[in-house]
């Protein structure tokens, strides 16, 4: 049985018709090698591939869609999507009522994660890498001191780190984890400012080095000024 | 702005008439308090509500179906899906290709949460939740002794774990990892099986007597028999 069928069995028996047809397609995918950005046969080949009906055909791709596996452009067909079928909010956090507790539970996931994460950075990451995230460490530095909105550009900083870990885990937790908490809570404090450009470039200075502990304790002491201004930020909420 | 809206907005800014009713319904769910297993108005009262057409809200509740958001069950209506809007394979690991590689990443980033989880739920458990975890570590151990499969049962010990942490991320983070794990690398050694039993109930036992170190390091213990065991079968498999 293939990995994808295991998946949805872990979950799921009877299935639709419908549904069904969206794992093969997914099986199609894995099994053609199709990657992102890949287009997929038009409706009229995938009823022929599948031995179904197209309108069946119509609603698994919908399905697929729905689930960022698959992307429809309007007149050029249907491709596999940017987005590797994770969709917004993997985790179901929407539903989380008490929206600070969320975002500190998040911020200890971080914490948890993110210095082993910069500890292994210090060694895998390449030269290219390294340069790709001093670029984006001057990009933040820039924001920041402009007064613009950075949080994007630091998500994509964290992001870049664990890539460099290689671990392919990382690569999709830590932009989940770091956008959840962007979204939740607004961090706009201007005391943040100064800690962030500091220890992200001795973050980066760190893992240039191939400082393991160095990376490590440098995360830990960026997530300790994250933490500290999250419960600031929450504590003056809670008091308006 | 809603949270719900700024998830979608991170990714997504021009959405079809479908995709926007989707969001729309979502914010219903939450501004409505409607929890797990709460059926939703009707088709028409929904279109009504959402000043659409019926075949836009049929659009959008399929999408949220698709999502693991709703749930139709037929001739009954339609439900808040008991799976919180977790879908299957929700970090997109199903179109990884290194399946080895990606079961050790994984256990990796079991070793960076789960002995930190161990350490806070031997403070943060209540008694019911060790009765729980209790009656689990029994089953497993059954399972174990009966020669049967136990992959689930122990699925649910680690989750039991992560929920008495009351981290409200963990309790849905840990599932998606260690099924993930049991997806991708089926591990069935006979080896595990004493280490499994001695470990569980090493970490147990921690809990119960509120020892947050006892608890780390059992849990770490527990991993390394995992890592172990998982990169035997990954050698052997390799060699066939």
């Amino acid at each position: 049985m293939s990995a994808t069928n295991k998946f949805n069995n872990i979950n799921n028996s009877s299935k639709s018709l419908g549904e069904q047809m969206s794992d093969r397609i997914i099986q199609l995918i894995i099994e053609n090698n199709w990657s992102i950005g890949d287009k997929l046969p038009n409706e009229y080949e995938l009823a022929d591939m599948l031995n179904v009906g197209r309108s069946t055909v119509r609603e698994a791709i919908k399905a697929l869609v729905s689930r960022n596996i698959l992307e429809i452009r309007r007149g050029a067909g249907t491709f596999v999507s940017q987005k590797c079928g994770i969709v917004d909010d993997p985790l179901g956090l929407t539903f989380v009522k008490d929206k600070f507790k969320l975002a500190l539970d998040l911020l200890e996931v971080r914490f948890m994660i993110e210095p082993g994460i910069a500890a292994i950075a210090a060694v895998e990451a390449t030269e290219e890498e390294i340069q790709q995230m001093t670029i984006l460490c001057n990009e933040i530095e820039a924001l920041i001191l402009k007064e613009e909105p950075y949080t994007e550009k630091d998500i994509e900083f964290h992001t870049a780190i664990a890539k460099s870990s290689k671990n392919l885990v990382m690569e999709n937790l830590i932009p989940i984890i770091n956008s959840s908490i962007a979204i939740f809570i607004d961090i706009t404090s201007q005391e943040l400012r100064k800690e962030t450009i500091e220890t992200h470039r001795e973050v980066l200075n760190a893992i240039t080095e191939h400082d393991s502990n160095g990376a490590r304790d440098a995360m830990f002491l960026h997530l300790v000024y994250n933490r500290r201004n999250i419960k600031g930020v929450i504590k003056k909420r809670m008091n308006d």
